[in-house]
């Protein structure tokens, strides 16, 4: 698999002299993105493009070709698969869509494209697929162009195009995590995600691991591989194709046969993957797992500017299953000092009427350094309204509480801001490792990913609360 | 009630002439919204507070006070609405905490507090309540600065300040729809979603009601008043307090007693009352309602440039009963055209292939054309992946299929953008009326809430499809 990330050499076919085909975007990424190995464009006349050499085929490449990008129509793939084998050319990476994605005659087009690949030695990573990003060694395959992304310990294996191409702009623009590696596996004719996953485990860069997922060719295989990978680093996986209409869209998407989704849950749960209901949940847990440590338990001290997000909050958890500790006396008592004597306060902590006595900073600082001094607070969820009457500096705040107990997760909930107070606490908080989001719900199902990864990790079972389900 | 939002004579006691007290706040939102009425400080001292000249106390201030806000500390409420009733003031915000939403002792406070007011004919709002917005005479008693915000069509009434505060903020510097009243009640010893609602039902500013409450004094009577009003406005409602530990929480934020989840969303849904899980819900389909007319159907129709925005999409209509209408011959046979002769399309669309032929934007064109032209097509969704290599004029094209099918609601989704790319497009989509979402699920979430208020509106019940369960 490594080639597939870290090639010295790839050759790319697909490329214009006098346009911009899409061929011509993979070179133009892969100098964007500082790619440390060589890169040989293909054309039949061979000169240059974009300021690259070109060779008339791969047969003319001087020495080892690590991978082949193919970004060639349907009807030019088999043949160019044919000539990686002569050339010994052992990986592939295949674009075109119309395969197994299509009908009848797609999916044996793809059957005996993959016949031919095995005959020669070749592993195929697609077809339909635009291939991987690795900020490793700067190796990117997209058909769109992407802006330089920050590395990082988070790698994702979806089947679908989207995380090379909008996920990955929106990440590179308005994100603070760093990725690993990105694998888009498309059909899967023949690299899957448990090749992927394989290498995964393996690879120092990659810390936590994000699936999106069609369908599994080998379920079994899969769930294997996962039980123990998360043993060791976190996977989080949401699922397309999870009702009959969905189903039915995957096999048009990438071929993919998706299977009963009560088993998947069922199986994955008990593999210690976290599943997610949406490409939101995919990142905000993803998010929190590539910054937080794992805590020792599910118990969540929240403290809130608002009442209404305590409200939300406690239904969130609820909804969840995570414990929300009652405040000790000793907890109380430190928490009283900054509370008129007519106020109550517990956990979830609206902190509204100590702000009438201490100011906002103040508020936040003794109950937030209280509640995490509670031995059995395990993780702390901090939600705030960003507006000028509260504003201060959250993320010296926030660094103080980490210090003091650097094993306990924290996380941030902006409820209502303005655009500037969001972007500049947003990226304070984020800077020092607090995973910041925009809603009580998605907080909350950031926390509760962390403690079954923690779950996962010990090997033992935490102390949950009981799950209420809410809604239709 | 219109004295609550546009009272002609306000007056504002708990403003500081020294220091910046949550009084002066009030103050300088009024000026700087434009308040048409006249303003009145009051004062001890009498003087001046910002510039305008303050009263030493209600009885001295000239003409009728339509209302007062008492930004004052808990123990000085009692007497204050005492002097309301001397003076001859009808109306009074009470921002303080610590009445029903603490103990026994606050709410024997809240007690007495009301049976003073309603011996002397004054109407009350809150305590713990930071009152009004009307963009319609730019009245605003919130605590916390506020920008000036558009005018349009959707009113809030919630039990929380959040709404008059940080959210309004977030709407004032990144949202493209406008207000008409946001009511924040607080702790609703008296005034409640009832007689706000009676207020809204006949403004002629407000088209769309959004209401988030932690629980209904009488809840009979509500929903006597949502059944009659969903025939005429849609209403959107999020709940607080739906799990034992989220009901708990409200008490102790607003003194609210939470009724039975399930006995609540029975209710409401018969009352025609749009239910949401979150705050994003809430704005998701109050925008939608907002912008859009009312389709015909729940029936829709779906075109995404990306494979995996059709299959989640798929998932996502299933889980609300969205049927998605199989394409008809004719509009096959125009697809087919910009189609290579091995893809395959259904609905929902996934347009990939055809932008291998045509280029993106005569792939969305032709598609969608024919899509909306279809007859059982109620409504559209279309998906976008905002990368440089599928830019082009998105508002010009879905202009073009408004105007062609002005009856039917066109909705956008945005999966994966640069920052740049998603404020231009969100911008240009929106000020056309068009609804953008980031999420697949946010989006089907803003069709299925459309469908729901046109079934209520035209009193009949429309072809739903089959739900299916999925997630935890």
């Amino acid at each position: 698999m490594k080639g597939f990330f870290n090639p010295r050499t790839v050759a790319v076919a697909g490329a214009s002299k006098t346009s911009m085909k899409l061929g011509n975007v993979v070179l133009a990424n892969l100098l964007r993105l500082g790619f440390r190995g060589r890169i040989c464009p293909l054309h039949p006349d061979g000169g240059e493009i974009m300021g690259l050499p070109a060779s008339p085929s791969l047969g003319h490449v001087e020495g080892e070709v690590d991978v082949a990008v193919a970004v060639l129509p349907r009807e030019a793939v088999h043949g160019f698969v044919r000539e990686c084998g002569s050339a010994g050319v052992r990986r592939v990476i295949v674009s075109a869509a119309g395969f197994a994605d299509d009908g009848v005659e797609g999916k044996e087009m793809q059957r005996r494209l993959l016949e031919t690949a095995r005959g020669q030695g070749i592993r195929l990573m697609g077809p339909n697929s635009v291939g991987t990003i690795s900020t490793e060694s700067g190796f990117v395959t997209s058909l769109m162009t992407l802006e330089p992304l920050k590395p990082g310990n988070l790698s994702i294996v979806a089947q679908t195009g989207l995380f090379a191409g909008g996920f990955a702009r929106w990440i590179s623009s308005t994100q603070r995590f760093g990725l690993a590696k990105v694998a888009c596996l498309g059909n899967k004719a023949d690299v899957d995600e448990v090749d992927v996953l394989q290498y995964l485990r393996e690879d120092a860069q990659t810390g936590v691991i994000a699936v999106y997922t069609e369908g599994l060719r080998d379920g079994r295989k899969f769930w294997e591989l996962a039980r123990e990978v998360t043993s060791r680093k976190p996977v989080v996986l949401l699922k397309g194709g999870r009702t009959d209409l969905g189903v039915r869209m995957a096999a048009g998407h990438t071929g993919s046969l998706a299977g009963e989704d009560a088993v998947y849950r069922g199986a994955l749960a008990q593999a210690g993957v976290v599943q997610v209901e949406d490409v939101e949940g995919l990142f905000g847990c993803s998010k929190a797992l590539s910054y937080c440590p794992l805590p020792r338990g599910p118990r969540l001290g929240i403290v809130s500017i608002t009442g209404a997000g305590t409200v939300l909050a406690a239904d969130a958890c609820r909804r969840r299953g995570l414990p929300l500790p009652p405040l000790k006396k000793e907890t109380l008592r430190r928490i009283g000092e900054v509370l008129p004597d007519w106020a109550w306060m517990g956990n979830p902590a609206d902190i509204w009427s100590a702000t009438l006595f201490a100011d906002v900073e103040g508020a936040y600082r003794v109950v937030l350094s209280a509640m995490a001094d509670q031995d059995d607070v395990d993780m702390l969820a901090v939600l705030f309204t960003l507006v000028p009457e509260s504003d201060f500096d959250g993320a010296a705040l926030l660094s103080e509480i980490k210090e003091r107990h650097p094993e306990k997760p924290v996380l941030a909930c902006f409820l209502g801001s303005s655009r500037e107070d969001r972007e500049r606490w947003f990226a304070s908080l984020e800077d020092i490792g607090i995973p910041v989001y925009d809603s009580v719900e998605r907080c909350v199902e950031a926390a509760w990913s962390l403690a079954r990864c923690a779950e996962r990790r010990r090997g033992e079972r935490f102390p949950w609360g009981e799950q209420v389900q809410i809604g239709a």
